[in-house]
């Protein structure tokens, strides 16, 4: 019996599905007049509209999980390209070795759960549930995050500076044009991944400060928090659109404590919306509610609705119907990165 | 302050999705090429195709959950009506509560979770998480039952022959045209609900039965493993298409045993799909994988495809693909209500 | 290499836990002062004791899943025994193909959910997640029931009734004393299966009524509906305690239902525990809260608990703690199967 | 009517579970014969035994939700006690906010998620689920961390360091003996927590940076996960129990990956064990089972066991078992914070 190669475990890439595409128009308006989990997508895709069309309103997308890999990339690229968000805080894994990594060349391929994970494990193929990765290629990002770094000023860094030079890099580098990193890096979109260095980052990042012993680049989360809560500060007005949850929805949410302790009072997040799987009853931040968010003066309850489902089946429904509403046409790009040019 | 009153609570009616007023090819095409619960929902749709272009194949829908009442209703309804189902297992629910009791005029009515539960039992208004129904119509249609009941030869039924005298009911009485129920009997598509009495039906019967003491109908829930056992055995090849799980899963399921057990070898169920939000690891049948029921020789696992979400957000995208295609047009209607006349 | 024979499979036979060998009395009075699942097993168990030492509560206990054959089938004996149950309202599998099974002498087996499932269908070996049955036992479990149908006058029967038979068959035939439908038996506590033919004993009555086409024994599940609710209308004050959830819930809340269409007002259910794995968001029946179900008129909300778990894991630990609590040594046996003697 | 006040909502502290004050050993032992969650939950003590009974092991616990805050701080202080840990990796809310908080001399509280949570709000008081913490001593929380980095030498830190400076700081300060933070400071245990500043830490660092532009502390997660790694590659021999999920369960996971980047081919973590609720099928970290992790070479699937439950109802009866078990009684102590003194 011919033995399976590596090749024939990666031969079919996932495509990222564009929303631009199709037209989920009809399909939101009917779910409206449906009942549960149907019935709260359409309603959050209405809140989302709601939020493009808030002259005051600054939108922030968080993204956990492996949404972007998983077939959601362009979405989330699609979104900031016709300015439906103006800062994102999400995973470094989400950034890094989905993103930044396909933007590099490489690709994630379709794959199954019933899989033997130890033949996986000899040919270098990494698994995220149905999905394989190369991890030679991911080795190959890890580097780049170290080449990059080397070519800094040694200095505490937030996260939002490095990947905005992450940008800055494919901007001369990239193998595949228009993902999220560069797109934000073009429209002065900041990203922000609050544990940079969980994920293929923190491995050149590491690589970096073991060669540079004294002198390094380092990433400082405090600075990260403090940047974002400037944004707060001077946005006022703000939504929330969450996909997954994790550190990133608690890091965004924070944001209006966080602005209270410096000494400036600023409004709750106006509205929120969340897409999840995640159990509402261990306690745990990604599955608190927005109603239990309020009772931390974080997130407003007027507009907000959890979507209980796996993201990568109803966001393209929200999004492809938020594209072609064209509400977006009328807003401005806020530009936020340009806060912290000279 | 003025009170709240009944009719604005029940003042917007659930409205049906027409899974033929889109198109969701490419959205499913789309999905294919993703990852998660995207492409589950993207190969459900293509083994359901298969399904309906396997010329020997007998399909079998089974509904619990209240999918019925919160918008589905008419996709059911259209898969029925498009030749896309053979023969249906559901709960009493899906079927009087639901499907005849709008056939008879009534509506189901978007609600919130969020709401004084003590508030609604003063108004006589029954909560399905969001969605409201008015008690005093759901009596109306319990005391429909009994009087069909009263008219009927008394003996012991299948709910298979008691729904049938059901359509029958709708075919002259019916406010709502192409109920599920009343297109049933119509296209001779059998329904079978294994657990009737469960229901409003069950109110309706026992009355029946406490002003008919001595000589009544009765529902006979062997005869409808008998008679559904016995299409099986006639259909051979079959395909389940699960919607929830419960005991019209397993009713379903378990006719390959029973055949067995009645001395006819058959082939497992070739094709399944099943939609459910329930959690795999409690070992109960609704959870359930194919994988597990093909120990017991019940369902085969080369087209099988369990996707775990809440049927209302991929139910009407699957469909819609499903009706599009128009495979269906080169089905034949099996008719398996024939089965039993003269 | 060896082939794994039938009986390496079969070989580690589930032991069900006895709550009288250890006391969880200093664990729930612990976890009353913690949070989340802790907190809500803690209050289950308190409210289960109020239903206790309440002298005019009549206790229903309603059993869907596979907790009876994976390693709770002695829980529901002891609460039998102990006279903390005084109905049962169940799967058919819960009471036949495990319970019943078990006192033919069968056992279940520990196995693991990743295995060859092809395996196990080649050796006829059934598999419930990670639990093993040998199917060629579960054939004489069907075939007792069918000698059973055979022995009895050719009538339709509520599945209590025909229940009542088995424990009466028991007596004589158990290979393992005090099972649960033996016990029933004894002690005159009524078992009901709303869904009796979805079960083993479905097989065994198939077989029965092919084999006596003209007269037969029949199972009529409206009596079942009508004989509950009458134990209702008698009983008043009542408690459910529900594991799982499925159509044994649905069954029992009902009654109050049920009791006011046959003209008699009664009080909804004065207490409610729940212990379910089940989403609230699908609008099933199985994950309804009680909160929802007092909007139906059919649960009171002063005293009722869900508790968002896997039975088998808090189960042991609420009931060790009834039984050491001893306050039901106070109670006095409802006995409500005599209400049909004479 | 009389308005609740503050004090009203907050009166019945949360007391931590104290697990040796009963002897679950009887419980798991039975556990083991049983099916589904109990017979993971007992396999899962087994395993942590195991690794407890391993010279060559290094046992990591990961943290994360709000199961310290929820009644199980006692638990992970007694762990750390009586040796059955040897690093930790948590979230900056577990470490912070729960465990230095209560060490602070204040209280988490019972509460109910049935509540008005614009009440809470403008009484300054948090919830977590059914749990309740006043913002006024979360405010103090945050100064005191504030206070800390004020006092220490500017410059870039991991939290690791930081945390040890936060454990010195409870040795005179402490209203609460033997927290977490302080315990790990006296036997020289590490904590890190990879994502520090998403935290109360985060609110007293940016005051503290805001406070001292030019010359401050910040957190480095660079370094931190450098450090992490180092264990890794001293230890060799690892075992991993997670609570939870999140950036501590990935961080942790992935320092095999990161030794192999830096040159030094490692181990995969030998054991495994993962307490969550999270939903394996979204292809998010926090769900991923051990399985998945060893095709990324890093956790063995020898000895794994996920145990699907909210974590405060199955932990107090796995540990109370190990430690009743007093095989740690045979461990020297690991000392890893040593590694970095001088």
């Amino acid at each position: 019996m011919k033995k399976t190669a590596k090749k024939d475990f990666l031969k079919n890439p996932v495509k990222h599905i564009d929303i631009k595409s199709f037209d989920s128009t009809k399909i939101i308006e009917s779910m409206k007049e449906m009942s549960f989990t149907s019935r709260d997508t359409a309603r959050a895709a209405e809140i989302l509209n709601k939020m493009i069309n808030d002259k005051d309103c600054t939108i922030i997308l968080t993204i956990a999980g492996s949404t972007s890999g998983g077939g959601c990339m362009q979405i989330y690229a699609d979104m900031l390209k016709y300015d439906m968000v103006d800062v994102i805080v999400a995973t470094g894994a989400s950034i890094v070795d989905m993103d930044f990594f396909e933007a590099l060349g490489f690709r994630h391929y379709k794959g199954t759960p019933n899989v033997n994970d130890k033949k996986l494990r000899e040919l270098c193929i990494d698994r995220i549930y149905d999905t394989y990765i190369d991890e030679k290629q991911l080795q190959i990002c890890d580097n780049t995050i170290k080449k990059i770094a080397d070519s800094l000023e040694k200095r505490p860094y937030s996260s939002r500076e490095f990947i905005n030079e992450m940008g800055k890099y494919l901007i001369k580098n990239a193998k595949k044009k228009d993902s999220l990193v560069e797109l934000a890096y073009k429209h002065n979109v900041p990203i922000f991944c609050p544990a940079f260095s969980d994920s293929s980052a923190g491995f050149g990042l590491v690589v970096h400060q073991v060669e540079n012993k004294d002198k390094h680049v380092s990433i400082d989360s405090v600075k990260d928090f403090l940047e974002l809560t400037m944004i707060k500060m001077k946005a006022k007005t703000t939504g929330l659109f969450i996909i997954g949850g994790g550190v990133p929805k608690n890091f965004a949410q924070d944001t209006v404590v966080c602005a209270e302790v410096l000494g400036k009072k600023v409004p709750m997040h106006k509205y929120g919306v969340q897409i999840t799987v995640a159990d509402v009853r261990d306690g745990a931040c990604s599955s608190s509610t927005f109603k239990e968010a309020s009772s931390w003066g974080k997130v407003d309850t007027v507009f907000e609705q959890m979507v209980f489902a796996e993201a990568t089946s109803v966001l393209p429904l929200i999004v492809s119907y938020l594209y072609h509403k064209r509400d977006w046409k009328n807003r401005k790009r806020r530009e936020w990165s340009k806060f912290w040019v000279n």
